[in-house]
């Protein structure tokens, strides 16, 4: 079904006519009257709709206003320590997909990118329009929130509040991804991830004093940009998603 | 560990020289005598090697011949209806990365592309590359074959033959991923997903007849690069793999 996001005063109205860069969309999908598509929020809230007339504007009359049903039930933040822009670009698109609630970056010992605040401004707005525009396509209710933090000590802390904080590990062999997951009840997760180089050591036993759980995705070695993908992955599997 | 990949022949050696590219990949790493390295041929064994001398060639010596430790329990195959040429590429080096078995790729009604025969053999040159290249970064013990058949038809009947063949499927809703993988043991999966424009219902319905099972990714649609490495990474997750 289509969707168009609107703000959640517009998402409030009983009737709803499009406007801007929705009503162009309506007309390039020809919309017709009677035709049912979905308003959403961005932020989990989404409005079931029918076309009431597509002239001179597309009035869409409101059915039902609901939860989004395509959230996924647990939520789930990619922290991913901030590697070379287009690997960043390809995270933030594919997590969105695969029902990421939120995309945070931060610098680390390794990091090599090391933008500047001006052009951070800059890519932070970039990098918001891909997940808008994933969030669309992938049907999702909630556009996830890309952010950036100034140390990987706060990111830490941060990730540290889900009920299953986890830092993915190239050198960790004993614990599973699945051995924490199976460890307790959760309904949210941060999923920590390196950059091209890995972490530290340090910067390991540093997230273990938080008590974040250290975890292995595997033999194989995963580059930065799939380790936190297939962690997102089997993460929604291990939450009964797919 | 530092990996070379070389033949079935050279890995039942007691000492082996390394030659052309892996003697320059020796150089640009400054292998040092004494160090350990790996000798893999590509199809699931290695040899656990010693750097006996390093001028005026590099000289290993084998300490263990073995299989490959990197490699999964599960063997996965993707078959991928073909999509733009850089989707498939990318889908090729993660899906090596994430532990597949072989990538198969194949017609369908909706494809957009259509390569010749001959230019599609020059692709496969290159998509094997890209497959050697991924697992060698990743580490794997085999390098998944590359392969292209001729009809969607030819694919199921041949993805049919594993012990759990799935069809990801858009518009399936009842049957998920999990239900068909807890439903009985297996050893090999095959992973079927369609390209851009997905599959047409009665490409499904063809599946179906030869008893493969049409599942569910979830309530988000996935874009066709997205799909088969959110399944691979599901599945290597439920065979215990991470």
């Amino acid at each position: 079904m289509t969707r168009f996001f609107v703000d959640s005063h517009t998402l409030a109205m009983e009737r709803v006519a499009l406007a801007g860069e929705n009503a162009a969309h309506a007309k390039v999908l020809r919309l017709k009257a009677s035709e049912q598509v979905l308003l959403c929020d961005g932020q989990g809230m989404e409005a079931l709709c029918q076309v009431e007339a597509t002239q001179p504007e597309y009035i869409l009359s409101v059915l039902e206003r609901r939860r989004a049903l395509s959230e996924p039930g647990v939520k789930v933040r990619v922290y991913m320590a901030l590697p070379k822009a287009e690997k960043l670009e390809h995270v933030i698109q594919k997590a969105t997909e695969l029902g990421a609630e939120q995309i945070v970056t931060f610098p680390t010992a390794r990091c090599v990118s090391r933008p500047d605040e001006k052009s951070l401004k800059k890519k932070l707005e970039r990098w918001q329009k891909i997940a808008a525009s994933a969030a669309e396509q992938s049907g999702r209710g909630v556009i996830p929130e890309v952010r950036v933090l100034s140390s990987y000590q706060k990111a830490l802390e941060e990730a540290a509040q889900a009920d299953m904080p986890i830092l993915l590990y190239e050198n960790e062999h004993a614990t599973t991804l699945r051995m924490a997951l199976d460890s307790k009840e959760y309904s949210t997760v941060s999923l920590i991830s390196g950059p091209e180089g890995g972490f530290e050591e340090k910067e390991v036993a540093q997230a273990q004093a938080l008590g974040i759980r250290v975890c292995t995705l595997g033999r194989r070695i995963l580059r930065c940009e799939t380790a936190p993908l297939c962690a997102v992955s089997a993460v929604m599997y291990a939450a009964g998603e797919y």
